[in-house]
């Protein structure tokens, strides 16, 4: 048993309106149940998400947060307008976004772009999944995953991981619940996040910096599935989020 | 650029001072810079780290907690025992261990283990990961780094994926600080966790259950080092922790 990672090279520097699938497929023979691995930096730049920081008018809370952090508000706006709850303001921000995704800067990008321009996430990452999968199956004619990453840092440790924020034909959960361990006993709560597994694996190849690959494929590992799935599935259900709730406690004493 | 996950095929069951390294290099031959990839469960058994439940006498701290939670006094004398501070209790006990190890149960693990026995982590996974690294240099005659690893969950998100909780030979974070993205700009933060995400590749073929893959040999990317290198690096030091604060101030009000 065994899989591979393979960086998908020398895809160029993407623009609003590229055409990533056919970027993709010119570059590497797709073969079946290949999961295609994506970085959402080039997802948002082929979507046009990039704009001037000189643009935005904060408002009235993104200028006291400036105020209270000493950060730009101009940027503080662009994370707030895609937020729906702020946890922690300094020294970074976390947020959980729109699209239910709790990181920091709700994953608006400073970096990899040209200076005085931002780029966002897309607005609906499982959608921009959805459209590049079955663009990549069309033109490769092989039946495929993809899943969008992103890079964040974790809990109780430094660092950050590939992330899963959108995916397509791969159940984001793989559950061992039911099953039995090596002494036939029942296991009672397993669930394998292994599309953000798999993301941290392609992150390995996919650097941060001028590494630049943007694209790698995991081939080898069967995880393909018809029918829909959302990565909305792992976000933990708010009033079961201990973490939050502790994060609220210390909003209200500050 | 490329990596391959393999797993190490038909290693028996585990017991006390069985020879890892000799089970392993019967089983496949190590190259130069091979990642030798190995869950904390055939550790701790190896080294014997099994305990009988009824043998464990629950202090005041686990009585006060199993009367509040409903659950096995001796099992959380045991996580007790391991853990240097509680932050949550219910419904599942969250700490930090001895070690440094922020995780569910201390790492006490009653599943792939005959009923009514515990199985401890290794007090020391780094200590561990040295010891079974050295022995696996010397029988294969190859540099080689080695990852131990435990299945955790994750703020924010539910499912578990792979963990680093000791290393050898391997740099836990990779420091991208300084190095420029595709623009020339200066990247500020840049620290990708390698190791965890090394273990969650491994996880994705080692299985929870009775797929029973207990070692995983990751190839074809170097991050060989020669000295010492522990996996405390990546633990967030306490007055930067955020999250510990929250749970914290939830603990006071509770």
């Amino acid at each position: 048993m065994k899989f591979e990672a393979i960086a998908v090279e020398k895809i160029p520097l993407i623009h609003k309106g590229d055409d990533l699938p056919s970027l993709i497929c010119e570059r590497i023979e797709l073969q079946d149940r290949d999961i295609v691995i994506i970085a959402s930096t080039v997802v948002a730049k082929a979507e046009g998400e990039i704009f001037r920081l000189e643009d935005i008018t904060p408002g009235e809370q993104a200028l006291e947060i400036a105020a209270r952090t000493g950060k730009d508000a101009r940027f503080i706006q662009a994370v707030l307008a895609r937020s729906r709850e702020v946890f922690v303001e300094a020294p970074f921000m976390l947020v959980t976004t729109l699209a239910g995704h709790t990181c920091v800067n709700a994953g608006v990008d400073e970096s990899n772009i040209e200076h005085g321009f931002l780029l966002y996430p897309s607005e609906n990452p499982d959608s921009s999944a959805l459209k590049l999968g079955e663009q990549l199956e069309r033109l490769s004619g092989k039946k495929l995953s993809v899943i969008i990453t992103d890079t964040n840092g974790r809990a109780f440790k430094i660092g950050q991981t590939g992330v899963a924020i959108g995916i397509f034909k791969i159940k984001p959960i793989k559950r061992w619940i039911g099953e039995k361990d090596l002494f036939g006993k029942i296991l009672e709560i397993t669930e394998e996040a292994v599309a953000d597994e798999l993301a941290g694996a392609a992150n390995l190849l996919m650097g941060e910096g001028a590494g630049g690959i943007p694209v790698v494929i995991i081939r080898g590992i069967d995880y393909y599935c018809e029918g829909n799935t959302s990565i909305n599935e792992t976000y933990r259900p708010e009033d079961m989020d201990i973490i939050k709730k502790g994060l609220r406690c210390l909003q209200k004493k500050i």
